[in-house]
């Protein structure tokens, strides 16, 4: 079975990731998963939430969201709605999770980063390439913030990166573009850490359900598409 | 290590499903594992969401729920803050997801049904006994529709059922209850249906990344957490 | 004229009045008018609102919520509504206003105690009824604040309880169930203390105004019901 | 004891009623009782909310909100907030009830009437005053709607006036102003027909309960009350 | 082209304002624009917003709002639909400009005034007549803090008033009315101080664009109109 | 006085116009005065909104937004407060308004178009390059439809483009970048068409008012801005 982009089933689509896109955020990437794009921005606070203060460690969290015409039709929305739907916190709150998974609170210090992913354009896989771009930028916030003394060593103990994974038509697939995503019995996203190891993983039977089998295909197939990513992290930052 | 509760590693919580709960639901249940209890409610309607109407097919949907002093201080009210938070808009999600995964929306004919599963009372995995309880207020809400031949045949296709799994200190232990979740490094949901495939999987490091042995021996203890789930559920049913 | 279930018209229906429902709550009651089912919880809290601090004074607050399938047809959550109805704003402030009516706020402290009264099955006289429970949930709660030594004597100067009255048919009948009450001409909500005086009293014609005669029999029969519910709320406590 | 104002314990504040005080609606009245003054205005549109269509009935409702500076202290816009408070909305409520007691559906037709109380000024007994002035917006809106044909025959089978009364310092007076109000032990609004009968009588210990002879003092004061404001209510009308 | 009223295209419709139209705000004016009539209270606080604490500097807020019946039709409360409309934010937000652009704010001290300006009826013109007004009002509100000693010297250092002019059918109109506005090809808001300086111009095409010689002519009209006001203004204050 | 870029008085920042930036959206163009960059999408819809249907005539409307971290410190989303400010709701509104101008709604047919301008980086001018943005978003969403024969003739009867002007220290300047706006004692937005005329003109005294003489050099200033980027547009578009 041909891939529309004439992929193999085992290839990632061309992922670019540009740093320094915005001028003022601490960190700031215009991460690339073929027609996906997303901004993300890390923000630099020198504060941490009420229930964190006095503890003399740090705080990570992200916000995601979708431009209205980033997708084929348009969206409503959400401030004008006045209520944020269930996928987007859901997405927001992987993020924020994943992204923890590779820093030293204590190292951080009482300061919060808060990272933002804008959606600009919707193909498939905007969480994966939101956490993968996101980490680059932590990377950049954080180099900012030692620049200017405001941690006690170094707060990431690992990079962390994300893809998608699923079955079409009994194939196992990498990096899902949205007609693929669409047509997926199984879909699963599969967050890894620079090290090897799993953050999450989330895999969701779309059509039917799945067996270990499928499952232990899909997570080897999520293995190898992180660490492509984080080689492709590693050039980007060196 | 041995457990609060004196279980096993590998042993549930007692669990109890009360059927027939309430008496307007079509179908309800009172579900106990251990001391979280959870009210599922299976409400029947004779229509569908605008953008399933004139398919011919039917929809599952789901609401989750915690009463405010359902856990060990009181929370504040979603009502009164006047919106939903992200972690309750993902396990409403999460249970629709599971729920329909044993159902033919065909069979179902353009009829919706809506479960409401809301917590009494928190003592860690009430999402999974959300789903547990749910399916079996399903299986009543259909046997309800099927007396009065609002299907065309079984919308059943399997049932459902969902457990946690988790490490702590490096011990994987089944069914976690809310102290040992909040001491877990790692922590999993495992959804399947009753004929052994997965329907969901969510796994997810709180503390350090996990590796994929400890990933396979999560899913095998929660494999065989669910089919123990699923031999309660048809007991009951019988 | 019989009343469906065959009570006589002064006649309450089987009142249940269960302690300690729940686990985490200071004071926890599930109430039962007949098929009217009522969960109570009071929470203690060591603070008092902020117009009320340095009082030295406490306060009780009450919050009165429905389960979406507390009815015959199910009712869409308040907390997806995003906002609260007009309804269940006026029966929490009846609630919080006749718990307050027995308790002396100096003997308190600067405490608060939060009663949430959900609704887990309706079928007519919810509020009396959550009024009744609400109370006995009180003096649990009131006697952990003591064991604790949080209270500078008895906070509880008497006791309160509630019951409908309303006219159908001509007839004055106590304790309304849901079709009686979808029936009457006129409807009222007495609450009473313990000691035989009036806390609160609520007549409404639903239909037809009423005169002064039909009022005073209500009064009657309203006064003799909370006589009965004071002795059962003994009863539940000795 | 004297009144602040020099009035004897049954006597009303000076009651103005002007009709036609806007130019737009087709009914509206600016009531004052004493300091307070409420501006009525009743809104005819020619449908009925969807659970009325094709009854053939008509419906009436009410809203009723305060000024920010109606009050001593300015007080936020509900608007502003972005919800209604529990007293808007119980208000609210009972001047909806109160309207519709002297209002037969058929007659109205499948019409409805809006009639809005905004405060601009408050000194105590507001709903009462908003009750009392509605009445007589609602006149006019009726006759308009009748000088258009759009009834089958008189809508208003009856009038209804409304007023406050309450015990200061042992002693029963009507129509509360605000600090009258505020010192009030035992507080009850009267809503009665022009022909005598109750519509609502909703009581309220604010600070000790009251006895039987309390409450029939207070109902006989008010119904006097609400007596004399018919009186005014029909030289308005004249 | 005669307009319906009679007056001349550079005449105002009559102007009234009447002072201490309410007795609790420190200043408050009912101003009438022939049929528009808006009542402005403006409210003294001792405090100022969190990101003015400190600065030794008050701070003057406005808002407008139109009662439901105002217009024509009646228009559903902001308050029940849960938010503030655009239009509503653009107007408040230009009064508050506008009023801040005649203070000085060392002198006003850390003090706030809010002004509220509540529409009661609409006829076209009700941001400039509420401007017109809230400007006595906030006269009147000094004058209250001056006598208490509240401000080092005079907040005040000059007046404003606002006026519409448009053009209709090739005309130039001052002071629009409800019809003139609906049926202006260009629009156009003019506020000026009391020394003849513009405060702002906000100048609309509604149907065709216009050229800078209507523009010149609009702004002659708008600076005559402006001095009239002013002169009123100064008049009512004497 | 030399400007911090070195630009002249009457000198635009450089501008770009990129079409096409969006895969998916009819029209689509990223805009950037200088540091801010809008992202303009026009999204085509074969309906109207509810009060336009039947008129055989289409509509335009817009919707302006910020990116949290589009500015030099991040500001909290609109989406997750809940609501949408004052300053949004402004902005939205005079872009629509502009657009409107230049489109003949008849030839249009009952077809809607929206669009989304959002700032990706902010600094100085963001309403000015939105209009010009997204006017040429627009220019392409049409030839989309035409294509698709959607419409009966041109619906763009001219061309609009926007620019801001202000005094800062008493030197009228162009395009006013973030530094300047802040310092800026007046400030005005100026909307014109191709042609030459006015759409909109928005002057605001910031810090002390502003007399004719400043107001007409202004005027003049803008007019020569917008003629520039009528230029600029057509090179584009060309």
């Amino acid at each position: 079975m041909a891939r529309a982009d004439g992929r193999s089933p085992d290839q990632l689509r061309p992922v670019t990731i540009t740093r320094d896109w915005l001028a003022h955020a601490e960190g700031s990437v215009l991460v690339e998963f073929g027609g996906t794009k997303v901004l993300c921005a890390a923000s630099v606070q020198d504060s941490v939430p009420r229930w964190r203060r006095g503890s003399g460690q740090g705080w990570i969290t992200a916000e995601y969201a979708m431009l209205p015409r980033a997708t084929n039709t348009r969206n409503d929305r959400e401030s004008v709605r006045g209520k944020i739907g269930g996928r987007t916190h859901e997405i927001s709150r992987l993020i924020g999770r994943s992204l923890r998974a590779c820093v030293d609170y204590k190292a951080l210090g009482e300061n919060s980063i808060v990272i933002d992913c804008d959606v600009l354009q919707a193909d498939g896989g905007t969480r994966t390439a939101a956490i993968t771009g996101a980490y680059v930028a932590l990377v950049d916030a954080v180099a900012w913030m030692r620049k200017r003394k405001m941690c006690g060593g170094d707060p990431l103990v690992d990079s962390v990166a994300a893809v998608s994974v699923g079955i079409v038509g009994s194939t196992a697939l990498l990096d899902l573009c949205y007609t693929e995503d669409v047509a997926a019995e199984t879909d699963m996203n599969v967050v890894m850490t620079g090290s090897g190891e799993f953050v999450e993983v989330q895999g969701t039977a779309e059509g039917k359900p799945f067996d270990r089998a499928a499952l232990d295909v899909l997570l080897d197939l999520g293995a190898a598409g992180c660490a492509e990513l984080t080689r492709l992290q590693r050039e980007t930052l060196a």
